[in-house]
């Protein structure tokens, strides 16, 4: 194994391997000062062979042929004389990272290795997923590595549609490497002081945005939407009845939720109704005091239905606490109407949440942000930045508009006894107010993609993802062989369509026979993307209407050409059903 | 710009830099096959030029000199001829990266460099935390990131021993590097198949060691020990009171959860006690439901006292439900004496949860797993890897030793409307048994790190730190100026002890000027030792107990050396208190 150290453009070239991890390469202004001791010392040859890293700049590792089938993880650091070993692994790693990568944006790469469960248990030609008691080589963990990413999928490829959350920004992913490689959490400012300050003005940012007068409030980035969504829940549960926080629901009435009816069966990634019934069965509301919502043609809550039922839930003795807006829901993208759904919630003292987990991207669009008109007036709105706006996953904030009241709803300690003789300024802890105790860093990969972007990459991505959808709307609605499951242009990147084979289409379609067929025909053409690798899109039913394709767009690399990709192959794969 | 591509040992270099992306580096087995379509076709010219690439080793990428002033993210790929600009971003970051990897194993580097919140909201020296409308070049995202790293903590450093989490394991960085360039969620084995298999198997594995019959049982993985206790306290609420989920908490009688009382103030990170009353205020028991049980001198919970309160609540006609045994408590390292709950817990019908989020590691060890005796008679366990074990944040499980009771508990819809048209068996989906919609990819880093050193390697590290622990027991138990919390050889690695600075040391104990002084030591020498960097150790009150010193070691990169190095600086910091 031989060692290759450049420091900037200088070359050093030390005639055999010394330990590295014993050099000490002192950080200008991170290394202990004149009460700095070493560990251990270092002989004046040793420090002379190395002098050329003593330079301002960091030395720099160059990847080397390495033989790593008789190397394990002890040999990495922190074993003695580790750090050359660490290098090279390392950097093997990054070479394997990258190639994924750049195989990801090309086309002519697969989207993804299809295989059934059975098929990856049984072990895939070197690839085996059990444990064993005894460590593998190095070796073979970087052949794990190349077959892991193998038989996953690549969620980044340009014609990867299947979920909200697509695309592989590369400045988040570098957002994310360095992340992990700092592996801290965001508890307290003690151990996360630049994330924690990131944090708070990034949620400030948000706020603003939202329209809150000078981004004042209160929020926090939580695991997912549907835990954001369980925020609101409680804090407004917490706003309304403070003292169910100590004596449980019985201390309250009878409390009832409203959100969109839009769902039956199972949609592909669940939003909004799926988690706010989630949070009620959780928090100890019921499931059945969530009230689903009748909505118009397009998907979006029709107030009066709203008013109604809030009317009933009242005449029955219950009180109506809460109502979610959606604003870009699952399915079909619908934006439910906010100020008229902030009417009923102020003339009947209720909050109001917008669950803008999909859409809230759309904020940051001069041209698309009036779909969101009127969510000021909320009381609590969440964000998911890993959905449309492409941060790498997990990354979603619930916003508040009163301040203090997420630590008013969590705080399980006075104020005064939370540690105050630290000698920072302690409320930049955010532990208390959180229902985590540790908590991942998912702000700096959004920090990152928003310094790096600005406000107005942001927007050009959502105008684009908006541009496309409409493309392909476009492009299939007069189209033989289509049929839109609603009229008119999306509201959101969310383009719902039956492709009808042609053996369907001279059938009666409102027939048992047609309907039944054709549920079938878009589960069929999705098997067979998947086992040709081709492209991914989303398939489900809704109400009444039977399985149709859910195109949504969110990938900042697809083009009008991988619109036109999906649409030939879905008719090379369904021509013959 | 220049370009230079590597393949294997064959230097391969082009005479100017052609867009790299659509060169089609065709991986053997991932690759559309007869029917694939290049999006776009090469020229002749272009093939020639790079024949090299086409063996079947990947092209290797070596970073060169790069300008990144006058580049910016809409440079990168997905960009038009972003390849290049994507390789070479990313080298620089990986150099910065293992650059602070090595760093960190250095002793010679601080451990932080402290900065209170106003200093770095005004800014450092060109790091502005500002988020703006506009995108910045590259050039200063690579300082941004240099800059997040300087002033943030180096938690993996062999003096870092503030938090249950420490330590950078080497693998498990690669493991959570691969896992965000994957970049997909647990929702569906559709979009992450390898790691939903990893997932299961690795639970399996758990519930082995654990103890349940052929590793039968349930579980996943949440976004740490908070969630998973919470995951706990629902699913035993939906084995007694399954009516809870529909109708809400008035469906059942006051329901009482009981935990250890190990808590006053706020501790440095809460668990157990803190993260159930938690859940207990969240799912609508009621925080004044949560009955704490008294423990002895080293922080067990006392059998008598539990079945005392369980009577109490009985007879106030309150239905006690759950019992929380802690099995390493977060200040003391305790282990509650488990087999004597169980008995109790059987007697009265009540379900029995083991918090093992910080002691579950121990479970690995031959050695220390008896002080988990009887946690096979458990009905669920938090175990969280990313503690004891050296996983990178976040990693939790919660494992249940009911099969399908989390989908009971959790799902939303009847199992035969999960999409039984996948053309999959889609009983390996796991979305609807999780509270969250999305769930970030928690497994692999844990799974690459099992692979890599074997159970035996997990062993090897939960043993050395706690002969660790010992060591730095015996070292100040009969020191001039120490005074141990409590008597006894800790349980887990957690050493609690006073320094006693020799201004104090012949005061009276008991007099109120003694606590008093006492109080402040513990604060005043750990702000100065965050000042110098130079280590960091978390300290706190414990009911009546002044701020004592709360040692834990679960760092691999911990020698004996910095056990002294701790000792030294304390007395250093603390002498002229």
């Amino acid at each position: 194994m031989t060692t290759m150290l450049g420091s900037g453009n200088q070359a050093c070239s030390p005639t055999h391997a010394p330990p590295c991890n014993t050099l000490g390469f002192l950080q200008k202004n991170n290394s202990l000062g004149e009460e700095g001791r070493l560990a251990g010392s270092l002989s004046e040859r040793q420090k002379n062979l190395f002098s050329c890293v003593n330079s301002d700049r960091d030395a720099r590792f160059r990847r080397t042929e390495t033989d790593f089938s008789n190397m394990f993880a002890r040999d990495l650091l922190p074993a003695k004389n580790g750090e050359e070993a660490t290098m090279q692994f390392l950097l093997e790693l990054v070479d394997i990272l990258t190639n994924y990568v750049r195989k990801t944006f090309d086309r002519s790469t697969k989207v993804l290795d299809f295989h059934h469960p059975h098929q990856l248990l049984e072990g895939m030609e070197g690839f085996n997923l059990e444990l064993s008691d005894q460590p593998e080589s190095l070796e073979q963990i970087l052949v794990d590595c190349r077959d892991t990413l193998k038989y996953g999928v690549r969620t980044g490829h340009p014609r990867f549609f299947n979920q909200l959350s697509t695309g592989l920004d590369i400045i988040g992913l570098a957002g994310e490497w360095l992340t992990s490689t700092a592996n801290t959490n965001m508890f307290t400012y003690e151990i996360a002081p630049v994330f924690v300050l990131m944090e708070q003005l990034t949620l400030k940012k948000m706020r603003e945005i939202i329209g809150w007068p000078s981004g004042e409030g209160d929020g926090i980035f939580s695991p997912g939407g549907a835990i954001s969504n369980m925020y609101s829940v409680m804090i407004a549960r917490y706003k309304y009845f403070p003292e169910v926080k100590t004596k449980g629901m019985s201390a309250a009435p009878r409390l009832v939720l409203f959100t969109s009816e839009h769902f039956l069966y199972f949609p592909v990634i669940p939003q909004s109704h799926y988690s706010i019934k989630k949070a009620g069965a959780a928090l100890g509301f019921g499931s059945e005091n969530v009230v689903l919502l009748s909505t118009d043609e397009r998907g979006r809550v029709i107030p009066a239905d709203l008013e109604a039922k809030i009317l009933d839930v009242k005449q029955k003795g219950y009180h109506p606490l809460f109502v979610n807006a959606t604003a870009g829901s699952t399915v079909y993208g619908a934006f439910d109407p906010i100020n008229e759904i902030a009417d009923i919630c102020e003339k009947y003292n209720m909050w109001l949440h917008v669950d803008g987990a999909w859409g809230g991207g759309l904020l940051m669009s001069r041209k698309h942000r009036h779909k969101f008109s009127g969510v000021e007036r909320a009381n609590s709105v969440t964000w998911n930045p890993h959905k449309m706006m492409g941060v790498p996953l997990q990354c979603s904030a619930i916003l508040v508009r009163e301040k203090g009241i997420l630590a008013g709803c969590n705080s399980m300690c006075a104020g005064y006894l939370f540690q105050p003789d630290k000698q920072y300024d302690v409320s930049y802890d955010t532990g208390d107010k959180a229902i985590q105790c540790g908590r991942h860093v998912d702000i700096f990969k959004f920090w990152l993609m928003w310094k790096a972007k600005g406000t107005v990459g942001f927007e050009q991505h959502i105008d684009k993802c908006l541009d496309l959808s409409q493309y392909l709307y476009d492009k299939i609605r007069n189209r033989e062989g289509y049929e839109m499951v609603f009229e008119g242009v999306p509201q959101h990147t969310n383009v719902c369509f039956w492709y009808i084979p042609p053996s369907l289409r001279g059938m009666e379609h409102n027939s048992k026979e047609y309907r039944e067929k054709l549920h079938k025909v878009a589960p069929n053409i999705k098997a067979m993307m998947m086992e040709s690798g081709t492209t991914m899109v989303g398939y489900q039913p809704q109400g009444q209407k039977v399985n149709f394709f859910r195109m949504v767009i969110s990938n900042p690399a697809a083009l009008q050409s991988d619109i036109d990709f999906l649409i030939d192959e879905i008719e090379r794969l369904g021509r013959d059903l």
